[in-house]
C-alpha cells in the first residue's frame, strides 16, 4: 500500500479507518481525524465517537488533526455522572472522554477546538501514557458576564455600563441578569479590571463591601437608559472609572464545565496548549500520578474581547502522587489561582469500632471525592492543634453516600483517637515542581501548595492580585491538607501583589490552627526562600507560623511606587509559632527600612545576619500578650 | 433448636442473623429485623444495610418488623443516581434500596417508618416478586410550607398568617421564606386549602393570577408584625379567608424525594400501606411489569397539622406492562393526581441513515428515561396530526446522554418519516384496573390515563379540585403518550369536581393535536362511560374529541348546590372530530337541562336515545365555524 509505505519512511505509518489495523512494533500508527470524518465544518461529536471507538478496538499510538478549527458541540455528546473535587459534580458532557486509554498522544498540529454550550473538553479517567499537545480550547460562548463603564454621575452615585458583543441582558425586579452559556446569572461574585493593565483594579475591595464574597442583590439597583446602555446605583463607598470592565460570574455554583478533568490516570503530559477559557477550572487532576504540563498555556484570545479565561483555578491537582510538573507555562486572567497542590482533609463523624472509622467528606465541593484505597496510609491528626495522632494502613473502604465514607484499618485504633479530627491519604501527595512560568492579571494568588512531596518553585514571575504563594492547611473549613515537608522558593519574581485591598503578605505559611498546641507542634518544615527578586509597592512580604526551619535568604527586595501602599502597618516580615529561623543575606531598597515582627518562640533560635536595608533589631511579641523590643 | 421448632408449627421459620440459614424449601424463611439491631430508638439505616446484606446472600423469604415506629436517617444511607420520570433526577439517598432482589415480603406489621432528612424510603429496582405490606411512611420535617390565615384587612387589602409548629420563616427583601426538608423555599407555587373540607376553596384561581404556574415574588410583599406573624400584601383580586391554610413549595424543584421508586421490576404488591407524605410522587413506577396497590392510602397522619400529602401525584406509572391494579386505597390531600399511567413520546432530531434514528427526550422531567430496548415495537407518528406512519421493531439502543439517543430499527423507515415526528413504544402499555378507591381533597385531577392496555375504572369516589379523568396524549408539551383503545368507566360516583375555577369538564378526553387532519384520524378508541353517578355544582361533565367509538350511557346526573357553577355556559357533554357516539339512557336531575354539543363530524352517525333532563336536540357545531342548531 503505497500511503503505508511512504509514511514508513518517515517513521509513522498512516492507518485510515477502514484499512490495514495490522501494527509494526517499532512504528507509531498515526490515525488522521479526517479519515473518520472529523473535518472543521461539522460538530466533530459524533465522528470523534467512532475515533475513539475505533482506538479502544486498535493499536493506534497517534492521533492528528489537520490544522484547522474544529468545531464540539453539546448536544449529542457522551454524558457521564462525575464527581469533580473543587469543581461542581452532576452530569457532564464530554467531548473527548478519553478513559480507560493508554499510552496515545493526541497531536492538534495547531488545531483550534472551539465548544459549544456545557461540554467539557477532556476526560482522562483510568487512563496512563496520555500526551495531549499543540491545539488550542475556547468557547463560542462566554461562561461569565462582562460590561464596561461608559459613563460615572458622581452626584447622583450611578455609573452606566454597555453591555454588548457576546453578552445580552434582562433586568428584572431592577436586578441585572447577562446571559452566559450555562444561562441567565445575575451579578453576585463580581470583580473590576483595568483594561490596559488587564488586572484588577488597584484596592478593588472597595468597590463593594466584598466584591467577591458576598450576594449583592441588595446592594444595587439596575434600569436601561437605551438599549445596551444600564444605569447600576452603586450605594458603596466608591465608584468604578469610566472604561472600567466589570466581570460577574453570578451567585450560582459556575465550576460545571472544567476544561480537562484528570482522574485516577498517570503519566500524563500537556504540551504547547492554550486554553482560552473553561467554565470551572482549566485543568484538575485528582488521586492521579506523574503529570507534566509544558507551555501549557491559560489565557484569553487575543481580540477576543474576554477579560477572563477560566473562572476558577487554572490548574489544581488533589492528593495526586509522583511528579507535577509546570514549565515554560503563561497563567492570566484567570478568577482564581494559577494552581492548587493539596490533599483533603475528612473529618472523624463515627468511630465505629478498634478498626473503622466513619469519615465524613466536610466540603460540599469535595463530596464524592474518592479518598482513599486499600493499602494508603492515613494519618489521623488532632484537628483543633493539627497535631499527627496516628498513622494506619487501610484494609478496606466502604463508601456509603458522597458525604461519608467508612474506613477499615489493618491496625487498632488509638485511644486518642476523637471524633471529629482530620484524616488525610498521606500516600497520596505529590512533588510539585515549577519553572520559567509566569502567573498575572489573575484573582486570586499565584499557587498555593500543601503537599508533603518535594516542591521546587524557580524562575517564575508572579504578579497576582492577592498573595503570590499560600501555604496553608486546614482542618475547619477548606478541609485542604496538609503540612510541606521541603520546599524550595527560589529565582523567582514577585510584582505588585496584594493590590487587592484585602490584606496578605506575599508569601503566606499559615495553616489555620484553631488552638495552639502547649507541646511546641509545628505544622510546616523545611521552607527555604532563597535569591528571589520582590517588586513590591507595600510592606508585607512573608507571614509565617507553626514552621519549623524556614528561611528567608538572599533575596533582594524593590520598592515600585506603582501603588500607595495598602497595609504600611505591616511588618515586611513576620514569624509566629515557628523555629529553626533564618533571615539572612536580604537587600531590602525601600525608603523605609524592612521590619521583622516574631513572637518569642520564633525568636529563640532566629538566625539573623547580613541583611541590608532592615531594622537592626527584631520586634519579639509575646504569643499571647504585647509587644517587646529587643 | 427450640425456636424453630416452635415457628415451624406456625409455618414459618425464624431465622436470627448468626443461625440457621438452611432452607426448608416448603417453608418459609422469616427474618425479624430487631435481630439485626434494627430497633426503634435509633437510627435504622446501618442495621438495615447489614440486614439486606444478609437477604442477599441468603436465603429469605420474609422479613418482619416488630410493631413500632422506626427511624431512618439520611446521613448514613446509601445513594444513588437515578433518572426519575416526572420527578427530579439526581443523587438519591435510599433507606431500602431494595435492588436485584427476588421473591421477598416485607412485612411492617403495622410498624411506623419515620424518614429523617432527603431520603428516598423504597428505591425497587431490578427487582420480581417484591411485597411490601403493612406499615406507614412519614417524614420528620414537611417538605413544603403552610401558613393560617388569622386576619385580614380589606381595607389595607393586607392579610396576615401565622406560622408555627413545623414551620418556622425568613424574610429576605420582603419575600417570604419558610424552612422544609428540603431548604428553605419561597412562596412560588401556592395554594388555598379550607381547614373544615381540607380540599381547596372554592374557585382558589381567583385569589392569585395563576395560584399554581406562576411565580408570585412580584406580587406581593411581607413583613413580620409579631413574632411568628407575617403580614402580606395582596396584589390581587380576591383577599383570602380567617382560618383557611395557605400551602407553598417554592418556585424550585421540589421533586427529589419520591416515597417508592420502581424501575425494571416485575410482580410488585403493596399493601396496607399509609403513605402521609413525601416530596415528590408517592410511587412512581418506570418499565416494570404486574404492579398491584392495595389498601395502598395516600393521606396525611390525623393530628399531625400538615394540609398535604405527597407533593406531586400519589402514583404515576410510565411505560409500565402487565397488569397495574388499584384496590380499595385512599388518596388524598396531594398536590398532584391520584396516578398518571402513560408512555413517552421521543422526538426524531436526527435522521441518521435507513434504519437509524435520533430522538430527544424533550421534557427535561424525563430526561434519563430508559425509552426503549432491543425487540421492543416502536410507533413512529406525525406529530401535528398524531397519525401513525410506522411501527418498526428496535434491533439496538445507543443511549448517548440524558436527552438525546439512537435507535436502529430491524427494518428500513419509511421515506414519510420526518424530523419531528413522535416515537413510542407500544410495547410498554400496562393494562389498569381501579375498583373501590377514593380520590379527593386534592389539587389537580383524580387519575391519567393515557395507555393503549385494557383500563377499567369502576366503584370509584373521585372529587378533586380539577377533573376527574384525563384522557390527553401529547407530543408538542408534556410528551406523554400515547391513545387509549379500551377504557370501561363505569359505576363510579363523582362530587363536585372543577371547583378550582379555571375550566375543565369533570371527564376529558383531549389530545394535544395541533393539526386537524384532513383524511379523518382518530386518536383515541373504544371509550365507554357508563353508569355512573355525577354529582356536581356545575355544568360540565364530558369532553371528547379525536375519539372513536364513545359512549355515555346510563350514567344519572345530580345537581348538589354545594357551590355557584363557574361555567354555566359549558355544554354539558361536547364533542368535537369523534365519531361513534352514543350518549343513550342517561338522567340529568338540575334545575336546567343538559345540552350537549357537537361539531358535524361527531354528530354524523351520533346514537343519542332515551335520555331524561336532556335538550331533545344536540348543539351541531362546523368544526371551524359557527354554530347551527338541528
Amino acid at each position: 500500500m503505497r500511503i503505508c509505505f511512504f509514511a514508513c519512511l518517515l517513521g509513522v505509518v498512516i492507518v485510515s479507518a477502514v484499512s490495514c489495523s495490522q501494527r509494526d512494533q517499532d512504528v507509531p500508527v498515526v490515525i488522521n481525524v479526517s479519515d473518520f470524518g472529523l473535518v472543521p465544518e461539522k460538530d466533530g461529536v459524533p465522528a470523534l465517537r467512532k475515533l475513539l471507538d475505533y482506538v479502544e478496538a486498535n493499536p493506534v499510538d497517534k492521533v492528528i488533526f489537520p490544522k484547522g478549527t474544529y468545531h464540539f458541540h453539546a448536544d449529542y455528546a457522551d454524558e457521564f455522572y462525575m464527581t469533580v473535587s473543587n469543581n461542581t459534580n452532576g452530569l457532564k458532557r464530554v467531548a473527548f472522554p478519553l478513559m480507560g486509554f493508554e499510552n496515545l498522544e493526541i497531536d492538534g498540529q495547531g488545531a483550534e477546538f472551539i465548544f459549544h454550550g456545557m461540554i467539557v473538553p477532556f476526560a482522562i479517567e483510568n487512563a496512563k501514557g496520555i500526551t495531549l499537545k499543540h491545539f488550542s480550547i475556547d468557547f463560542d460562548r462566554p461562561f461569565y458576564g462582562q460590561a464596561e463603564v461608559v459613563a460615572v454621575d458622581p452626584s447622583a452615585k450611578t455609573f452606566d455600563i454597555r453591555i454588548d458583543g457576546e453578552w445580552s441582558y434582562e433586568i428584572h425586579d431592577q436586578n441585572l441578569w447577562v446571559n452566559t452559556i450555562g444561562g441567565l446569572v445575575n451579578i453576585g461574585k463580581n470583580l473590576w479590571f483595568d483594561p490596559n493593565t488587564r488586572s484588577t483594579v488597584y484596592n478593588v475591595n472597595q468597590y463593594k463591601l466584598d466584591p467577591w464574597n458576598h450576594w449583592v442583590d441588595d446592594n444595587y439597583e439596575a434600569y436601561e437608559v437605551q438599549p445596551g446602555i444600564v444605569r447600576v446605583t452603586n450605594r458603596v463607598s466608591a465608584l468604578p472609572e469610566v472604561g472600567w470592565i466589570w466581570v460577574f460570574k453570578g451567585n450560582g455554583k459556575a465550576r460545571k464545565v472544567p476544561a480537562f478533568r484528570v482522574f485516577n490516570s498517570s503519566d500524563l503530559a500537556f504540551e504547547q496548549i492554550n486554553l482560552h477559557h473553561s467554565g470551572a477550572m482549566g485543568l484538575i487532576g485528582e488521586k492521579s500520578k506523574n503529570i507534566s504540563l509544558k507551555r501549557f498555556n491559560v489565557g484569553t484570545k487575543q481580540g477576543s474581547g474576554r477579560m477572563i479565561s477560566t473562572t476558577a483555578d487554572a490548574t489544581h491537582f488533589v492528593n495526586c502522587k509522583g511528579e507535577i510538573t509546570f514549565e515554560d507555562c503563561v497563567f492570566e486572567n484567570m478568577l482564581d489561582d494559577a494552581t492548587n497542590v493539596h490533599g483533603i482533609y475528612t473529618k472523624i463523624t463515627r468511630l465505629r469500632d478498634h478498626h473503622t472509622i466513619g469519615v465524613n467528606l466536610i466540603h460540599h465541593e469535595q463530596w464524592g471525592f474518592h479518598f482513599a484505597g486499600s493499602g494508603d496510609t492515613l494519618l489521623i491528626s488532632d484537628n483543633r492543634t493539627f497535631k499527627p495522632v496516628q498513622a494506619l494502613v487501610v484494609e478496606s473502604v466502604n463508601f456509603i453516600n458522597e458525604e461519608h465514607l467508612e474506613i477499615t484499618f489493618t491496625d487498632q485504633l488509638n485511644e486518642e483517637v476523637e471524633l471529629d479530627f482530620g484524616v488525610e491519604n498521606i500516600s497520596w501527595q505529590a512533588n510539585l515542581t515549577m519553572k520559567n512560568c509566569t502567573v498575572h492579571q489573575n484573582r486570586a494568588r499565584s499557587i498555593l501548595i500543601s503537599t508533603r512531596g518535594k516542591v521546587l518553585v524557580e524562575d517564575n514571575y508572579f504578579s497576582s492580585m492577592m498573595g503570590a504563594i499560600s501555604i496553608a492547611g486546614d482542618m475547619n473549613y477548606w478541609f485542604e491538607s496538609g503540612p510541606v515537608e521541603e520546599v524550595v522558593i527560589r529565582k523567582n519574581t514577585f510584582e505588585n501583589h496584594c493590590s487587592g485591598g484585602k490584606g496578605n503578605h506575599v508569601i503566606m505559611v499559615n495553616p489555620n490552627i484553631r488552638e495552639r498546641d502547649q507541646a511546641g507542634h509545628y505544622f510546616h518544615k523545611n521552607i527555604t526562600i532563597d535569591s528571589n527578586v520582590f517588586k513590591t509597592f507595600d510592606r508585607g512580604i512573608l507571614y509565617a507560623e507553626y514552621t519549623d526551619q524556614i528561611s528567608f535568604t538572599n533575596n533582594k527586595i524593590l520598592q515600585t511606587h506603582t501603588f500607595e501602599p495598602l497595609f504600611p502597618e505591616y511588618a515586611v516580615i513576620k514569624f509566629e509559632s515557628s523555629r529553626g529561623i533564618d533571615v539572612s543575606g536580604n537587600q531590602y531598597h525601600w525608603d523605609t527600612k524592612a521590619d521583622i515582627e516574631a513572637d518569642s518562640t520564633s525568636f529563640h533560635d532566629m538566625k539573623f545576619e547580613g541583611n541590608q536595608g532592615f531594622e537592626p533589631r527584631v520586634k519579639v511579641v509575646n504569643t499571647l500578650s504585647d509587644y517587646e523590643i529587643q
